[in-house]
C-alpha cells in the first residue's frame, strides 16, 4: 500500500467517528438521570486544554457512571492515556456512591487496542509506580479489579492488547456478537503481553484456550468469545446496549456495601496476586527491547501500523506474515 | 396486590402439591430395588410426629439412594430443616453401601430455595456448629462436597439461595432445559449469600460470569445456567428424569474405594478451604442484620415473600423494585 | 462372542490400518517443508530392528514437528511405548528449533488409548523415574506440559485413559467433531486414573464437569468435548486437519522466546504441582493391585479387551456390565 493510500485511509477512518458518540439504546427511558439527546458529557478536568481527553466520565446517576474510550482513529492506548484512566479510577475507588461503570467506545470499529509504540520507551518505563508498587498501567487494572464498584465493559469493535487486558480485568464483559473482536496479538510481534491476560486468561477459560488466544496471537470473534468464556455473553450488536443499560440499572438500586463485600469474597478465589500481574509486565518490557520484537514492530509500523485502518483491522494477518521459519 | 389477592395465591400455591410427589419417570424399569407405583418412600426418624418431614430418604438400592426435598409450598428452607438435612449427610458419610445420592424435588417449581426469614435470627445463628466446627449449615455442604459417595442434584423448579448452594456443593448438577431456574437473588435483598458461592461460582464458571450471577442476582434459566458452567448439562424436561437415573445407575456399580480416591484426588485441585466458605457465613450474618438488608426483606414479606407465589417464583423481580438510587 | 468372532474381529481391525497413513489434508500447500505425497517420515533410532516402533516423529520444519502414534490395531499404550515417547519428549525440550508440535495418530478409530494390561505389572513399576522425579508416565507428561514448545493435539479416533491423559498434558486440544471420542473410563475397572486427569479436567472446566467425566467413566463425543471445555474446539472432520495444519504454521513463524516466556507464565495460574501428579500415579498403581480391580481387567480381558475392536470401541458398555450392586 502506497503512503498515498494508507494518508487516504487514515482520513477515511477519522471522518467515520464523527457521528454521534452514543449509540441511541444507550439513552433508553430507563435512565435515571435522563440526559438530554447529544448531550455533552462532562470531560476529565486533568487534560491540558491541548490535549484532547481520550477518556470521557458520564454520571448517568450517582450511583451508575459510564466511561467512553474515544481517542481515535484507532483508541490506541499509550503513556499519555495513563494519567487520565488513572483519574477515573480514583474517582471509582473513592465514591461513595459510585456502584456500577460501564466501560464503552465512542470510537467506531475499535474498543481499545494495542500499546502505542510511537512514543521512546523510557516515557512508559519512567512513569512513577502507583498505589500497588506495580507499573501505573498493571496498576490501573488491578485496581479496578479490586475496587467496590462492579466494572462491566461493553465490547464492539476491536479490543486487542490493552484493551483486551481492561477487558479482563473488569468484572464483566459483554461483546457485540456480530462487532466485537478480542484478541492478544501481541506474540505475533515477539511481544510478551504485559497486562496480565497470562494470569487471568487460564482463569477464566482454563489452560488450553488460553493458550490458543495468546500464542495463536489471533483474533477471537463474538461467538467464539463467548463459547470460550472470554467474554460472559455475546449479544446481537441490536441488543447489546439495551442489556448491558439494564443489567447496570439493576446494580446500582442494590445496596453498595452487599456488593462489595460480596465481591470482595469472590476475589478471594479468582484474583491473580499482584506478584503474577508484576512477572508480565516485566516479561512485556523485556521483549520489547529485543531484536526480534524491534524488527518485527518496525516493520509493522512500516506496513501501517497505528497509520493505516487495514493493518489495524486485519493485525493478525499482518503478523502472519513477519516471519518465516 | 391486595391481601385478599395474596392469600389466594398462597391457597394456589398450596393446591399445587398435593399432585404425586415422584414423577413416574423416576421409576423406571431399570432401577434395581423396583418400588411400587406410588409407594411410600420411608420417612426420616427424627422429625417429632407433629412436625412434618420436609426431606425424604429412599433407598433405592443399597449403593443408590434418593434424597427428595419436600417442604411445600416453596421448598423454603429454614432452622428446621437443618437437622433433617443433617441426619441424611451423616448417613451418607457413614453408610458402607451407598455409592450415590440424587437429590431431587416433590414440590411442583420450587427445587430448594431460600432461608426462611420468618424465625428470629438467634434460632440459626444459636445452633451448635457441625463436626467441621462452621455453623451447620455450611458445615453439612462441605462435608457432601468430601463424602465418599457421589451426590448429583436433578434441578426442576427454582434453586435460588440455598437450593442454589446445596446443587453447587454437590458433585454434578443436571438441569431441566425448560423448567430449572437457578439465582443467587440475595444481593438484590442487600444481603451476602452464606452458604459457598462466592467459593464455588468462580471455580465452576470464572470470575467475570461468577460476578455477574451473584451482582445481577437474577435468575438464570437452564439454558444459561449450561452455557455458564452452573449445571453440568440442561436436559430436556422430558429426558432429565431418564439421564441423571442412567448415570446413577451406571455409578452404583462402580467399586467405592475407586469412586472415593478418585472423587478425593478431584478434591484437592477443586474444592475451597473450609476457611472461605466460613467468611461467607459470617458475612451472611454480619449482612442480614443491617437496616438496609432488614428493610428489604421487610418489603418483601410486606410483597408477599414465603406466602405469595407470584413473589417467589419472579424474585428478581421484585428485587429489583426495593431500591432507587 | 466366541473365540472365533474374536479373532475374525481382530484381522478386520488390523485389516483397516493397512491404509495411507496420513490423510491428504495434512499434506496442504502451506507446509514450510513439503513432503512428496506418501514419503515415509523418519523413524526412532532407538527401537531396535525388531521392535516396530509405536510413534513416528517427523520434522515437517526445524520449526513445526509432528508426532504420529501408530501402534496398530489400537493404539494402545504400554511399557514398551514409554522410551519412544521419551525420546520424542526429550528432543522437544532441547531442540533450539522446534517451536511446536503436532501429536495425531495414524490409526483409524484410535487416537491413544489405555495402558497395557498384558506385561506383568512389574514391567511398568520397575522403570527408573524420569527426570521430574516422578514414573517416567506422568514425568513425561509434565514435562511436555512444562516444554518451551507449544504442544497440540489433534484428536481423531478413541483418546481415552493415557490417550486422554496426554490430552490434557499438551497444550491445546482439538478433535473431530465426528470422529473423536475422549473418555478416562478406568472408574469402571475399579481403577484410579493414573495420568494427572483428576489434576487437569477440574482447572480446564470446573469440579462438577471433572466429576462427572471421571466417575461416570463414560465415552464424551466431540460435540460434548467442546462444550465442557475438554477440548478447545471440535471441527467438522472435514475440516480438522486444514485448521491444526494452518494454526501449527502460524505459530512456527513467531519468536521462540515470546512463546516460550508467553507460556511459562500461563502455566503459574495453570499447571497442576508434581505433587498432585505424583499422587495419582501411586493412587493408580495402588489400584490396579486390589482384587476389585483384577476381577473387572481378567472379564475384560476374557471378554475381548485388547483383542476386540467391538470391546476396546464400546468400553464404557462393557465396564457397565461388569458389577451390580
Amino acid at each position: 500500500m502506497s503512503k498515498r493510500l494508507i494518508a487516504a485511509a487514515i482520513v477515511a477512518a477519522s471522518a467515520t467517528v464523527s457521528s454521534p458518540v452514543l449509540a441511541g439504546g444507550e439513552q433508553a427511558a430507563t435512565v435515571a438521570v435522563p440526559l438530554g439527546q447529544g448531550a455533552e458529557a462532562p470531560r476529565l478536568e486533568r487534560a491540558g486544554p491541548a490535549q484532547r481527553p481520550q477518556i470521557r466520565l458520564e454520571r448517568r446517576s450517582p450511583a451508575y457512571w459510564r466511561v467512553t474510550l474515544d481517542n481515535p482513529p484507532f483508541n490506541i492506548f499509550g503513556p499519555d492515556t495513563i494519567p487520565q484512566l488513572n483519574e477515573v479510577i480514583a474517582a471509582i475507588e473513592n465514591d461513595p456512591a459510585v456502584k456500577v461503570v460501564v466501560f464503552d467506545s465512542a470510537v467506531p470499529g475499535f474498543f481499545l487496542t494495542h500499546y502505542d509504540f510511537v512514543p521512546v520507551l523510557a516515557k512508559s518505563t519512567g512513569l512513577a509506580p502507583g498505589p500497588t508498587g506495580l507499573h501505573p498501567l498493571p496498576d490501573m487494572l488491578v485496581r479496578l479489579s479490586r475496587a467496590p464498584v462492579v466494572s462491566i465493559v461493553s465490547i464492539r469493535g476491536r479490543a486487542t492488547g490493552v484493551g483486551s487486558e481492561l477487558a479482563l480485568a473488569s468484572d464483566m464483559r459483554f461483546a457485540s456478537r456480530e462487532k466485537a473482536i478480542l484478541s492478544q496479538w501481541e506474540v505475533g510481534a515477539a511481544l510478551v503481553p504485559g497486562g496480565g491476560p497470562m494470569a487471568r486468561l487460564p482463569r477464566l477459560m482454563g489452560r488450553g484456550r488460553a493458550l490458543e488466544v495468546l500464542l495463536g496471537a489471533d483474533d477471537i470473534n463474538g461467538e467464539l468469545a463467548e463459547r470460550y468464556g472470554y467474554v460472559n455473553r455475546s449479544l446481537p450488536d441490536a441488543e447489546l446496549d439495551a442489556f448491558v443499560e439494564s443489567l447496570a440499572m439493576r446494580i446500582s438500586t442494590f445496596d453498595k456495601q452487599a456488593i462489595a463485600d460480596t465481591k470482595r469474597l469472590v476475589d478471594i478465589a479468582s484474583l491473580p496476586a499482584d506478584a503474577e500481574i508484576k512477572l508480565e509486565w516485566d516479561a512485556f518490557i523485556e521483549s520489547v527491547q529485543r531484536p526480534q520484537a524491534q524488527q518485527k514492530i518496525k516493520r509493522l509500523m512500516e506496513l501501517g501500523l497505528q497509520k493505516n485502518v487495514d493493518v489495524e483491522t486485519r493485525l493478525p494477518h499482518y503478523t502472519g506474515t513477519l516471519g518465516v521459519k
